[in-house]
């Protein structure tokens, strides 16, 4: 005979699988000696088996009964009994805690018999009457299938004759009420409100079975991606009540602060009140410090409690409990949902107090939460006021405001006058660089996370909103319309780039202060990693900024951001526009001096570590104007016909730029390009060197196909270092398209490293454009043909398969290879855990995320650590 | 002591490595016992010798004279000796042939004294000062670099003198002539004309030696893609005279015919001249068949040793022979060069007459020689009198002629009048197919051998140029600009597909006949095949064409070009422009009735032979209008506001459209498309069983990345073939992006067959545009970083790597499963050749490629055998 039932003293915290996350608090707290009122658990085997055959199984039923008798003993008293009648609760408790899903029937056992038991046992009619009130209402709704508005209609109807409180209905009120909604049932459900306990619980067992394959609950759990084969428990438990006079209570609380981590207990209660009456918001709960005074007793003996349950779950505790009558009683007790500043001091705290081990307090941690540690944030109470425009995603974290601007040189402009500024656009172009450098953060109406806004933004640690697909801008009225309203340039909006939110106004902000347990965790995550963790970073600025987050390297560095900066782009435009090497050449000497002052900067903010250099990547086009007045004035500048650069730009057009003229193949057709660049960089580095500077240089080579790419590459760039007389660097290639990573074998005896650039790399792999996804990608997940975004979490089953083949075939070439990744992915926990598991040697993210990165990759250490043992 | 020289009894034809192919072909002869004037060769170690230390290497120059002691031995005649001089030809003979490399010194071995010998042995005084002027003009331009010019210069000069002839100079005049010779080698090479026959020999071979690694030699070897390792040797043999009067004659001759391939000799001979005097064309030779009369005893010789050379080397032989005083010497043989139609004539004959098996038969044509004979080509005397106007690229074979036309629109409306047109574009969009199916031909200003034009011309089997980068469109002056012309709509242009070549005016085209050697030759062919062929067929014309062809089924049935047809395209963008499925069912019920007669059709064309039908591919933006004007009508044709529209189209445009919103994505979010193709394909099929007609309908589901795309989507198609109760059809999939081919053992769970798409696997695997290739493509082929152009021939290495993984997981996951391939690499032998090794089981291109794939695959087939062995 299978065993269904687990009174609550059989049961311990391991078995959340079998008896729910609820089931298995009730019994590891019992075993704890925590006061808990008896009961016991129908598993989540029975639910299962009733859904799939549509009827309890065989021997259940017994099993509560003698559960059921259990409780009998334990209290002394009798289900069903006149005299001394026990109440149970019954409450679905699943593995994973689902809000929102059927939960509780109170004060089952109740009709006219014991109704007048309680009554007696309690000296309390009203309270008896309530009781029975409560249960009808409950069972109506839950258990039969009412609309709960029949019911509250005609409670605030009552309510409404004198204005009253529930707290002030007399038990003939509350009787005659009861009555009533009996014959609502009766109305709506077709049946007489069953007097028979038993049947009672029966009934409400079913419907708890019922209503895991419920819409509500089966939209959650594909919302939150809980499987539906786990089932739910049913916990059955004698009543204790909160409200039986002013020596009852009931409350919530945590055993340390959940918002800030302090450790101090923290939480409220609400005197002579059911659990479902803190929930329904109608009096206002006392904070927990008050029960203190109030019940000096009961607190200290929670106090203690808490601080046991601490201990043994070795983690902060959200707990239930009531007071009945100055008796405490435990409820429930799990894991607390927190903050990412007290998720932070918490892991600390109880490292430092002996609960638990560094490595524990390091995996207790989720890396994203540590994102809102480092970025402004709305003030709250300014926010509750605030009027919301539009939500977009949440492309780069926190919080900015300022005036609006609707192109990057007017952005450039106000800002230089002190102006701040939100740069909003319909989409952003390496072009509008210098204007997201001016703006305090930028929103656009199209693209996703990854979009360029998104990228350039995260890598500056600027807030953005993108892809707020309701925006209309209007260049030519100067605004943007959102919604049915339009927010002229120089009004003032607020953006929310962790919520994706955008507000109308100016709103305060508050400065972030990870604070100093932030500093200790990371210090502990460091002593755990295997990995190293490098920035993406184009800037001294930026380098130096993730350096202070702990940046051992820059993974990447884009030299194409560089060209865009104040005149060079001219210089630029002019090399495009050249018809010969000589007279790239020419136009390639005045931006060489840039980018050699560019390359020492960064060599200086990052002495000592790696600088990998990424040679001229993105397609030519990008770089020259497309409205033809631009095109004009820049022919003007040049010094050539307009018709002719028109050609030439037209001749650049490309149908699929992603997969055009650009990466290695530009230094391949205008070999000049490569050249200057390899010199820029070993001109400053021996600069620097002479300086004292540790420069170490790694040069790596953009969408190599073929070992000949690189080869040709590669001897530009050695020739150019020999002319310096520099030595000490190496050379090495993105593996960004899927024949790179098959052909990394032959690649390998000339790449002296790899970097995965998995932003192309899934692109290609998966033949997406990033660019273009929103038309399907977000349907995708919705329908659970993909589990995540592949441009956030890397497509582990595809493009990572490339990576392990790349890894693996380029480690036979060149044992002990460097490898590292330099896309989006770097900075994404679970794609870091991917690249421990496939034995990368770094990841490489933006400044900000860092220590996100840190954390993640010392988890996946401690990870692997544990799959070893 | 290695061995350098080989007398020609000594070698064989199995030596062209050692020997290159002239010397092997003189070995071969003299072992034939065919009348060879005895010689040697100098291997190309030697050569290579001499270019690794820029000297003879030891003991070469001994084994020389040992060669020149036999020939005297053979001839009688002494070398350097006055009264019986020996003369020596020496010639230089790689292992492939290299036209305009240094070639030949004739009459070797002449001096003052030699020369009064040579008057007095043959008794003809002109003749042996004629000799002397020859060898002098040779030996100074060829071994000692004196331009050709200074000599032909002095030599016109005195002809000119009385208008005559080189046969018309006296021997006192070619005497004087041979001293102004050695004046300009004096004054040129600043030395004396070597009078010691000794060093004339040794200097003629160094200088043979020299030229393997001179300029023009060098660049051939490269564009030929000829190793530059393989060196060259040098053949030195008896000089025997053709222009020793009447009875001497010199000329060149196949044992076949190389145009026709009928079985008679073939060639042309002067009488009194040497060899060097029939490729001047300064005489008109005269035909083989004249002498048959004038010598008939040497022709019947030459027959008979035509014949027997043949039968030798089982091939057409190409000949040099010389016929001195009425003896005939053979100098040279090998394979003959051949037209398409000649190749297969030669083939059959061989092998019927026994001199060949039929594997070797159908080994021995080159299947892309198939092409030019199933396309008519320009008459070749019109040809010759044409003015070319542009060269693009040879995207379509055949030639055609007609009038200009600059839109689809007036090209469908001209050829309903009857007249010819011919399609003149930048470039083609899919809704410019009507206008294809119009013209003759097209030719476009823009795009690739992969571009739309040319895959849709391909297809249809019409020529294409594409790419032709001179011409410029002016749609508004209604013509087009080319190289300084302007060609107005109207005008006749002649476009030849097969060069690549467009010509001015209206010019006569031969059609073709391929005759019935070719259905032999394919009949032979399908005998060792173990691969299918099928066709790339959208219409039932082109389904029928494809199966006279011989095609074994349609392997891609692309459904989107019958949306373009008539006014289906109304309803197709109604379809796009609806808000809810409801507007898009209502529209695609419009082209559910279209495209059931279109499958039906197609289905009775390949009644027997399997289907194979891919669901919509294209982006939808490819379905709408992009200029204002046309947006507008549209609006109006619709009844929406032109402004929804626009927002319409804006919305779908896409940043790279080959990896946007297309293929299966378009069904997945809008699954009423499916269902609408689905159920016509069932509808079809059902009607056209109850016909008696074998249907066998293979749905292809394009573009897939994950097994739970191809899920969603068979479950679709699977519930349409249920409604419409159609049992005996296949699900399969494109495997296209390179995800798919990693994860294809979980794909072939639920797939039938796979189709690689090789256009697509390749952009995406190499991350490279087809349409934009052009960009640097070129320069990679040209700088030897690719082989060949990918989007031509299958990169093996990346892509096909890809298909081999696809292979092996799709098998082990359902043993024996049905692989094919549908990309344009599907009518490319080499890419062939590669299908067969990995295993696929059939292999589809456009119907006029089939019988080139069913040659190819029968040769895959029996190099496959051969390696077997």
């Amino acid at each position: 005979m299978t065993k269904y039932v687990y009174l609550f003293r059989e049961g311990d915290a391991s078995m959340r699988d079998l008896l729910g996350g609820k089931g298995a608090g009730l019994a590891e707290m019992t075993r704890a000696g925590a006061p808990v009122p008896p009961g016991f658990t129908i598993t989540t085997e029975a639910c299962n088996a009733y859904s799939a055959n549509g009827a309890l199984p065989a021997g259940l039923w017994e099993q509560v009964l003698e559960g059921v008798a259990d409780i009998e003993r334990q209290t002394g008293r009798r289900f069903g009994d006149s005299s001394e009648p026990l109440l149970l609760s019954v409450r679905s408790g699943a593995k994973f805690s689902m809000p929102g899903m059927m939960d509780t029937v109170l004060n089952l056992g109740l009709n006219p018999g014991t109704l007048a038991g309680l009554a007696a046992l309690t000296g309390d009619e009203r309270f008896a009457a309530d009781a029975y009130r409560r249960f009808t209402q409950l069972y109506g709704k839950i258990v039969l299938g009412v609309p709960g508005e029949r019911f509250e209609s005609r409670l605030d109807a009552l309510k409404a004759r004198g204005n009253r409180q529930d707290t002030d209905l007399s038990a003939d009120e509350l009787r005659t009420l009861t009555g009533e909604f009996q014959g609502v049932i009766r109305e709506h459900a077709a049946i007489e409100f069953p007097e028979d306990p038993h049947e009672q619980l029966r009934n409400a067992v079913i419907a708890v079975f019922r209503s895991w394959n419920g819409r509500r609950a089966v939209d959650y759990r594909r919302l939150n991606k809980i499987s539906d084969t786990l089932g739910t428990a049913v916990n059955v438990q004698a009543m204790v009540f909160g409200n039986l006079g002013p020596t009852s209570a009931t409350g919530v609380a945590f055993s340390r602060n959940p918002a800030t981590g302090e450790a101090k207990l923290y939480g409220e209660y609400l005197i002579n009140a059911q659990g479902e009456d803190v929930v329904a918001g109608v009096r206002t709960p006392r904070p927990l410090a008050d029960l203190q005074a109030e019940m000096p007793d009961v607190y200290a003996q929670f106090a203690a409690i808490a601080n046991q349950l601490e201990r043994h779950y070795t983690d902060m505790q959200d707990m239930e409990f009531t007071v009945e009558r100055g008796r405490l009683y435990m409820l429930q007790t799990r894991t607390g949902k927190r903050t990412g500043a007290a998720a932070v001091k918490v892991a600390v705290d109880l490292a430092n107090e002996g609960v638990i081990d560094r490595a524990t307090a390091v995996q207790r941690v989720e890396p994203a939460a540590l994102d809102q540690l480092f970025h402004p944030a709305i003030d709250p109470v300014a926010r509750a006021q605030a009027h919301v425009l539009t939500r977009g995603l949440p492309a780069s974290p926190g919080a900015a405001t300022g005036q609006v601007v609707l192109d990057p040189d007017t952005a450039e402009q106000m800002a230089r006058g002190g102006t701040p500024v939100i740069l909003v656009r319909t989409e952003t172009a390496p072009e509008d660089f210098h204007g997201m450098v001016a703006a305090q953060a930028v929103l656009t109406a199209r693209g996703g996370m990854t979009s360029h806004a998104a990228v350039v933004a995260r890598g500056m640690g600027k807030p953005c909103v993108a892809g707020a697909g309701d925006i209309r801008v209007d260049l030519e009225a100067g605004l943007f319309a959102v919604n049915g309203s339009r927010i002229p340039a120089g009004a003032f909006i607020t953006v929310d780039g962790t919520t994706g939110e955008v507000f109308e106004g100016h709103m305060p902000t508050t400065e972030p202060d990870p604070g100093p347990d932030v500093t200790t965790l990371m210090e502990w995550a460091d002593a755990y990693r295997t990995v190293n963790v490098r920035t993406n970073a184009d800037t001294p600025a930026d380098a130096a900024v993730a350096r202070r987050f702990g940046a051992e390297g820059i993974g990447l560095c884009r030299t194409e951001h560089m060209f865009f900066e104040g005149t060079r782009i001219d210089a630029v435009r002019e090399m495009i526009v050249a018809d010969t090497p000589e007279g790239r050449r020419h136009a390639l000497a005045k931006i060489e001096e840039y980018q050699t002052a560019d390359f020492a900067a960064i060599f200086r903010a990052m002495d000592g570590l790696p600088v990998t250099i990424r040679t001229l990547d993105p397609p030519l086009h990008e770089f020259l104007p497309h409205v033809d007045e631009e095109v004009v004035a820049l022919a003007e500048t040049l010094g050539v016909p307009a018709e002719k650069l028109r050609a030439r730009i037209e001749g650049l057009r490309e149908a699929n730029p992603m997969l055009g003229f650009r990466g290695c193949r530009l230094g391949i057709i205008f070999p000049e390009i490569t050249e200057m660049q390899a010199r820029a960089i070993f001109n400053a580095a021996s600069l620097c060197r002479r300086d004292g500077i540790d420069v170490r240089p790694e040069i790596m080579i953009p969408l190599v196909n073929t070992p000949e790419e690189l080869r040709r590459q590669a001897d530009i760039v050695r020739g150019c270092a020999a002319a310096a007389g520099f030595e000490g660097y190496s050379i090495g290639t993105m593996i960004e398209v899927p024949r790179a990573a098959l052909v990394a074998g032959k690649i390998a005896g000339i790449a002296e490293f790899f970097s995965f650039g998995t932003n192309d790399l899934t692109q290609t792999a998966m033949g997406i454009s990033r660019d273009d996804a929103a038309h399907f990608i977000p349907a995708y997940i919705e329908q659970k043909i993909l589990a995540d975004d592949p441009f956030q979490t890397l497509d582990q089953e595809g493009v990572g398969e490339l990576i392990r083949i790349a890894v693996e075939r380029g480690r036979a070439a060149r044992p002990g290879m460097k490898m590292g990744i330099c896309g989006e992915h770097g900075g994404d926990p679970a794609s870091i855990e991917f690249c421990v598991r496939a034995g990368l040697s770094y990841v490489s993210c933006s400044p900000y995320r860092v220590p996100v990165a840190r954390l993640a990759a010392a988890q996946a250490a401690l990870e692997a650590r544990e799959r070893d043992r």
